[in-house]
C-alpha cells in the first residue's frame, strides 16, 4: 500500500529553491549546538549559556542566506553530481561560517550606524539589556567561525587555506567599512567626499569580497581546486585571479542594484522603505547624480541629503529623476551584464594536465542569473 | 682613539630590563609600516590610511608590554642561547601579536566599560571624531595579527599551530568578557552574582589565557616544542598541557594581586587610583569579603559597592579592613606561591626520546619571580 512505500529520497539537483534553503537551514541547530555544548563543556554559567544561545539565534540566521547557499550552490557545481550527506554536512558548514561571518558585521555594523531595525526585527544592541555588550557577542560570532573550522576541517588539506581565505576577506571588510564610515558618516553630510570612485572603492572591500569572492573561493578549495593550472598545451591559468576578476565586477553590480533598488524599488518589491538619502549613504545613485549635476542641482543635492526630513528626501528624489537615473542604471546594468557575461567566457574549463579540478562557468552563470533583472 | 672604537655588541642575555623594552619597542614601527603599506597598496584614501595609522600608534604601543616582551624571554630561555636577529625579529613580532590582541580586547571593553582613561590617556572611543567607530578600529586591530602571521610565518611548519593558538585563545577572552559583563555590569550592582568560584572563571578565561599561556605556548610552538614528548624510560608528556596547568594558577595568582593592589596599593605603588569597588568590578577583595561576612556585613557591602560615590567606597573598604583582607591576602600569596613552586617543580626537562626541545623550569620560574611580591 502507499502509505508503507518510503519516501523518494529527493537527490540534490532536483530539490527546488524552497527545499534548499530548509535543509540548509536545518544545519544551522546542529552547529548551534555543538558550539552552545562546547560553551557549556568549560563550567560556563546557566546566564551566560542562555546569553550565548540567544545572540546566535537571535543573530545568525533569518537572513535570505544567498551567501550560505552559494556556497553548497558552487561545491555542487564544482564536483558536477549531487553531494554525499558529509560532503553536504561540510558544504553547508561553511556556508554557515560566512552567514557567521555577516552576523558578526552587521550586528556591529548597526551599532555604528546606529540603526533601528534589522531583518525585520530590532537591532541586536537595541534589545533590553544588550546595549554595548553587542561588541562582545559580535565578537563571539566571529570566533564561533574558527572554532568550527578547526573542529571539522582541520585535519583537510585545505584547512589552511579556508582560514587564511577568511582572515583575508574579514580584514578586507573592514577596510571597506573604515573607508564607509569616515565617507558617510551618520551624522555629518559631506557630499565632496563622495565619488564613483570613492564608491566603487567601498563596495569592493565592503560587500563584494565576503558577499561573492568568499563563497565561490571558499567551495573552490573544498573541491580540490588548485592554485594554479597548467593545460596540457601549456598554458597556466591562476583560478582564484580568474574567480576574483569576475566576482568582484559582480559584486559591484549587486550592490549597484540593490543602491538602485533602494530609491526605485517599491515596498512591496524590495521588502523595506528605502533610506539611502536619508542616512546619508554613499550609494551608487547620489555618486551618478553628482558626477552629472548642474551646478544649481548640485546645491540642492548639499542642501537636501542625507537629512531625516521626508519632505528633502523627496527633494533628492526629484533631482535624480530630473538626471534620468533610472536610464542610468539601465544603460550601466546593460553593459555591466555584458561585460561579465564576457569574463565568464574566458574560462576554459580545460582540464589541467595532473588532472586535478578546474572551476566551471555555470558557478558564474547561476550567481548572474540570480542577480540580472532581480527586482527584490 | 675611543670615539673610533665600535660600540660592543651588547649579547641580548646580558641587556637590562630597560634595554630588553627598547629592543622590543624599536620593532613596532617595522610592523606598523607593514601594515600601513600593505593597507595603501589597497588604493585606500589618505584620510583612511592615516586614521588606521592613528589607530594602530594610539592603541598599541604605550602599555607595560610584559606580555609581548614574555613571549621574547621565553624564546630565550628554551632556545637556551641568545637569538639570532631574525629570530629576535619573528620573536618580537609574535610579542607583539599578543599586544595587539590586548589591544584589541582594551579597545572594545573601554567601550562596555565606559571607561574614561586608558594608560593615562582618553579611551580611544573618546577621541573627538571617533566613537562607535572605534568599534571597527578594534576589529581592524585583530586582523592585523592574522595577516602580519601570514606575511611572516606562513611557510613556517608551525604556522597553522599559532593561528590556532591565538583563535583559540581569542575565543576564550571572549567568554571571560561575556561572563564579566553580565555578572558584574558597570551600571547594575548584584552581589549575589558574585563569588570566588565566579571569580575564578572569569580571571581563568578573561585574563589568564591570553596573559599567560598564549606567550609561553607561542614561544614553545615557535621553539619546535612537540604536543607529546615520550622519554627514553617511556614516561610519555603533554607539554602544552603542563604549561597550562602552570599558567593559568600563575595568572591567577597575578589577578588577584592586582584586585588586591587596586584596593591596598598606594597611588605611587601602581600609578594609578584603584576603581574596582566604585566601578562594581568581580573582584578578588569583594568575593572575599562576601564570602566571609556576616550578615550586617553583607548589608553593608550590598549598600555601598559599585556606586559612585566616595564616602561609599570607603565604608567598604572599612569592612575590607574588618574582615582582615590584607592577612587573607598575604595567606593566599604565601600558599599560591608555594602550589606555583610546586607545579614548576614536575617539570622534567628530560630530552624526549626523539631529541626534540623540551619545556623548561626556568620559562616559569622567571614569570614567577617577576610577579611574586611585587608592589605594583
Ligand atoms: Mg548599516
Ligand atoms: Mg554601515
Ligand atoms: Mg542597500
Ligand atoms: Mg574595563
Ligand atoms: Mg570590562
Ligand atoms: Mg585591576
Amino acid at each position: 500500500p502507499l502509505s508503507s512505500t518510503p519516501a523518494p529520497t529527493v537527490p540534490w539537483k532536483s530539490t527546488s529553491g524552497q527545499n534548499k534553503r530548509q535543509k540548509f537551514e536545518s544545519v544551522f541547530p546542529v552547529l548551534r549546538d555543538e558550539l552552545i555544548a562546547h560553551f557549556a563543556s568549560k563550567g560556563m554559567p546557566k546566564d551566560a549559556i542562555d546569553w550565548y544561545t540567544r545572540n546566535l539565534d537571535y543573530n545568525v540566521p533569518g537572513g535570505k542566506l544567498n551567501r550560505g547557499l552559494s556556497v553548497v550552490d558552487s561545491v555542487e557545481i564544482l564536483k558536477g553530481r549531487s553531494l554525499s550527506d558529509e560532503e553536504y554536512f561540510k558544504a553547508a558548514l561553511v556556508g554557515w561560517f560566512v552567514e557567521l561571518l555577516q552576523a558578526f558585521f552587521l550586528v556591529s555594523d548597526d551599532m555604528m550606524d546606529q540603526s533601528v531595525t534589522r531583518r525585520g526585527q530590532p537591532c541586536w544592541f537595541r534589545i533590553e539589556g544588550v546595549n554595548l555588550l553587542a561588541i562582545n557577542d559580535s565578537f563571539m560570532l566571529e570566533s564561533a567561525i574558527y572554532h568550527l573550522l578547526k573542529a571539522h576541517f582541520r585535519k583537510d588539506s585545505y584547512y589552511v587555506d579556508l582560514v587564511d581565505l577568511f582572515h583575508e576577506t574579514t580584514y578586507y571588510t573592514e577596510m571597506g567599512q573604515l573607508i564607509d564610515l569616515i565617507t558617510a558618516p551618520e551624522d555629518h553630510v559631506d557630499l565632496s567626499k563622495f565619488s564613483l570612485d570613492k564608491h566603487r572603492l567601498i563596495v569592493i572591500y565592503k560587500t563584494a569580497y565576503y558577499s561573492f569572492y568568499l563563497p565561490v573561493a571558499a567551495a573552490m578549495y573544498m573541491c580540490g581546486i588548485p592554485a594554479s593550472t597548467t593545460t596540457p598545451n601549456g598554458t597556466t591559468s591562476d583560478p582564484y585571479k580568474l574567480a576574483l576578476d569576475i566576482l568582484i565586477p559582480l559584486g559591484e553590480y549587486f550592490q549597484i542594484q540593490d543602491d538602485f533598488l533602494d530609491f526605485a524599488g517599491t515596498p512591496e518589491q524590495i521588502g523595506k522603505i528605502g533610506t539611502d538619502i536619508i542616512d546619508n549613504k554613499c550609494s551608487w545613485c547620489i555618486n551618478t547624480a553628482l558626477a552629472v549635476a548642474t551646478p544649481a542641482q548640485r546645491k540642492v543635492l548639499d542642501e537636501n541629503y542625507g537629512q531625516k526630513d521626508a519632505a528633502k528626501e523627496k527633494t533628492v528624489k526629484g533631482v535624480y529623476e530630473e538626471l534620468k537615473i533610472r536610464d542610468r542604471y539601465r544603460a550601466y546594468e546593460e553593459g555591466a551584464y555584458q561585460k561579465i557575461l564576457g569574463l565568464i567566457d574566458t574560462i576554459s574549463e580545460e582540464q589541467g594536465s595532473d588532472g586535478s579540478p578546474v572551476l566551471k562557468k555555470q558557478v558564474f552563470k547561476s550567481f548572474l542569473d540570480k542577480i540580472y533583472k532581480r527586482t527584490k
